[in-house]
């Protein structure tokens, strides 16, 4: 239980369902001093909102975060930053059927097993809505990495089902719809996702996210690695299922000489490790990697049962992400930067290092 | 900072380094009645114990476990049990070397530049030594969720290097050095070793766990959710550089149809999701993959810094596993225990349930 | 740092200054099925409201709370709940005075040392505002202590500057604005403020709090005794200098003899230790006392100095309460109730009880 | 459960029974860089050590400390600490009696009823041999803040039974076994400690500790303020039923006049307030006096229970301090210095300060 805080010096406890009220989160143990408006994190939001382009669930959110604490003339306070989002688009829908009835592959099934009951109104806590407190949050840490230690985290589509993006253009990440960073590919990602939508089933994703201008020392042995905490904050956004830090699993094919990235007077001359030696960083880039599962949210019938045990048919009507992997950008991005901003501090604290 | 305690509710928190008096750790939050003797967690120990084939490090250590709290008259009494292993083979040797200079791709490096200094005696607290106590510690896991839970937690070695095992016999897994289900292999897996060994190089390898009998219900979301928290404990394990739940990064070219398990009343009718939906167990079997890098410590020589900067040729002579993979697998096992047994904790708490 | 959550398993993390544009918390770990409306929290925060007679501060503030997720149709769903107070009356006036002077003994000075700047309109984050969330989150955990584990939990003014109150009457507390239990002493207590009020100064209080019901076996030993937590959560209460369990001070003079509570086969003879013993509840009544200290916010000149380290005279002129005693029986009693409430969960966790 | 660990930054994690072959600690956190040796710690556990006066218990414990880790070539190298100390005098005996019977006004009661079992020899867990370990990991804390921060931790006797002790002499303080600041007190304490041995029964006592040299800016409001994280440490010590911070309960009578802490261009002209402001240290010396009750562990006959919930009278027989107030200074000054160093940390993370 209480499993909504992310973080120990820097912490982000976040609550909301997709129909509720409102959503928000708590980020506490923002160092004071750094200057902050909503503005600076309308950006990332705007980056993930729903309804931008076809190829996205055409629900319709603002997303206008509202900086409720913990700022005063424009500055950080050190005090717990309060956030808010409202819900604008609560569609009024007949919800008899999703009631009673769990969709193939989501996580309705276990919330009404884990509680007893659930909220199965756009899948409650359970939606991805959740994610925008993440991504407005995230805000906070990217701004303080970049202007306090320099440190600037990104990230992009890697690949779309059998889609794969191997040129990395940063320049054109946010000229399209889906932070591919290779221009040639968009026309492609765009017919496919036409097709996908037209056959009514969904598609997996890769997204990749780097942070440049780590000092070496951040990570918390033996535990809490660096790369154990970033592996933590990535498998917990909706739909990952798997996290690799520099290599991943081609290093199960490698040789120690292979792997091993040596170093010169110049530095480094190779980055396999992904800038995590030992669980603490060595100063390198960091390089995360992680895939995201088709959502489960797709009109093709399936097999499942209802709150009764009864088998039934599924089909999932409403406005769902086709991939879900596609606004996931900006939402991995923030997980790494929440993550990084904690171990920042947690390295001050001990060693007190800036 | 002190990230040497992993757990909520079930906490073990860990100390020592290779070549120190001692190592051991504090498991806090056992429930009381289970019964518990040094013999119940010798056996996983013994599986992890090096110098058992010429196939691993040749450093002997005993490994002997003693309890040293928490149980009375054989049967945990839920205050904190303290586990010790004293370190038998603690060579004396000649450490001017190592103690200037950084293995190139090492921890050696890292811990140094956060710290500032760093005990350079078999690589200090970053040695794998280290893990010996999470076997013991996940010994007790395993035995609680055994007897008062009815789930067991196995693993196996499911590639190394270009070796992809993929007959999966449990009753080979112990019969073998590997850890390798499928006993056709462990010859070519021999031969590979002898020859790797010769050459001085190291190589990289995967290890599977799997839980099965857990009831669903188990996971804390949005943050700490069960597949989250057992991404950090598997990628917190020295040298894991990626890890999967389910079909991991399988995910990436799947469609919704193909991935979302459907569900009859006879129940799942497949597993893509490695026992895990929203972050909660589902159910079904708890299905891990990870990935082991190829260990740093070779003998062919290197190109690396001394701790003045200045470039230096780095070759690592001593006893180390040319594949830490091989020896992995007990300890994925008690990783994998030690967070089912939290979470099975959380979940009562908050919600009774057995 | 992120010093703004309280509780292991079931947590409250708050937000909000008293000049801001609300104050809010999220109550995480509330285990599901339990039957909550605003009108459950609305009755404890009108006890604690401002404004309600002449002898507390004259702010006026509905302190009308919203609980914006973790309720569904009545009932909670196990996750996270955010409540949300929107700053009705946020006086606009001029700050310029306040903005560079510290008022003597009170926290506008150490906020400034320790973050180097401060929200100086109406304390900011210091303000006894910000324990109107500890009302409403301790509202839930009442409810839920009430109705599952049949726990109640109240509180009086045991004393208001030199005027002792020894007779408890329950039925008392409520009917006037002091929380007296003794009717009798009302009147003395009427005019011993508005004589107060004349003077322009401040007194301190003692105020008791208890719970009945619990069962023996919360609390969890060494460090998170029951006793330890109910004495760290009454401390955190603004003007808190003091706490006692049972007996307390008085137990310096007494003998062993005297102290212990016998048990004969009708249960305890009594309750010196005010229910807990060994930081385990021993299934008899807590008995909990603390002292408040007088606000420093009050009109008589003090000696001060101002943010350049300047001496100045301070007279803080504005909306106190000259007695903060007054209004914290109802904080008492919600910051006891979540301590309860974390422990009932911690306890069930563990050992599966009830 | 897992209450075994204190500290966010700076944690101290304990296990062992008093009959069990060792108990010890896990002190995670402590920055690099520390010179450190176990002669450091022996220091305060001889000055809490048993069996040195006729005043305290008889059981003899040399208390050697081991330390484990974290330690290299006489220097702390940012990894866990583990301490060890061997239980030497583990007397054989019968414990039929005990084993079937409560004390009245013990643990042995909560224990059994929390656990449903219980190490019964000599108190198990709940002995106050445990609090060794909170003296050795206590004096890394001392040390790091006496060296790197400049603040020192003291206390002394302040009260026991009747005797109040006012004169405070520190230079007297370690000159006697009960750590009285007063020379003429002594001899009354002597006879009065005689004549209580004699009678059999036992007596409370009061004891004060402070701590000087502190910066302002230690403290994390709301929850985790500075007092409320000393009360927590302090209630969690064995027997303590009360904690003050400055003036304590004084303030219940106190107008704001008398209790605010004016500040003049030569700093605070008094410190009512204890050295903390809002949860905030001041840089005023910090006070804090605490209760102990007298000890159940006596030899004049009781009503009790038996573990059948049958009426017995019990009797206990043993060695046990008649006064456990006698050791307890260098115990509350170790928790005093575990909570500050703790908070030192936290401070320089968030703020960056020293």
């Amino acid at each position: 239980m209480s499993g909504n805080t992310i973080g120990k010096l820097f912490t982000v406890t976040s609550f909301g369902e997709s129909h509720g009220p409102a959503i928000g989160c708590i980020v506490d143990g923002c160092p004071p001093g750094l200057g902050l408006s909503e503005a600076d994190l309308q950006g990332d939001l705007d980056r993930r909102r729903p309804g931008t382009s076809r190829h996205t669930t055409q629900r319709r959110e603002p997303d206008q975060v509202k900086i409720l604490s913990g700022v005063f003339e424009g500055v950080t306070t050190g005090t717990p930053i309060g956030l808010l989002i409202e819900n604008a688009d609560q569609r009024s829908k007949d919800y008899s059927e999703i009631a009673e009835r769990f969709r193939p592959g989501h996580a309705d099934y276990t919330y009404f097993r884990k509680y007893g009951l659930r909220d199965y109104r756009g899948g409650g806590r359970s939606s991805a809505r959740e994610t925008a407190m993440r991504v407005a949050a995230g805000g906070i840490a990217k701004k303080y990495l970049r202007e306090h230690f320099g440190v600037q985290v990104r990230g992009y589509l890697a690949q779309l089902g059998p889609i794969r993006i191997d040129a990395v253009d940063w320049s054109v990440v946010d000229t399209n719809p889906f932070f591919c960073p290779d221009a040639a590919k968009v026309p492609e990602l765009e017919a496919y996702m036409d097709a996908l939508r037209k056959e009514g089933d969904s598609i997996g994703a890769r997204i990749n996210v780097e942070a440049t201008g780590l000092p070496a020392g951040w990570g918390e042995p033996v535990f809490d690695r660096l790369d154990a905490d970033i592996a933590h904050a990535m498998m917990g956004i909706n739909a990952v299922k798997a996290v690799e830090v520099g290599d991943g699993f081609a290093c199960v094919e490698q040789k120690g000489t292979q792997h091993r990235d040596e170093m010169t007077s110049e530095g480094f001359v190779s980055n396999h490790a992904g800038g995590v030696l030992g669980g603490i960083s060595s100063g390198q880039d960091i390089r995360v990697s992680m895939a995201l599962k088709p959502t489960s949210s797709i009109r093709l019938p399936g097999r499942s049962l209802d709150v009764h045990g009864e088998p039934v048919e599924v089909i999932t009507t409403g406005r769902h992400d086709p991939c879900v992997g596609i606004r996931a950008t900006p939402i991995a991005e923030a997980m790494l930067a929440i993550v990084l901003m904690d171990h920042a501090l947690r390295h001050r604290g001990q060693v007190g290092g800036r």
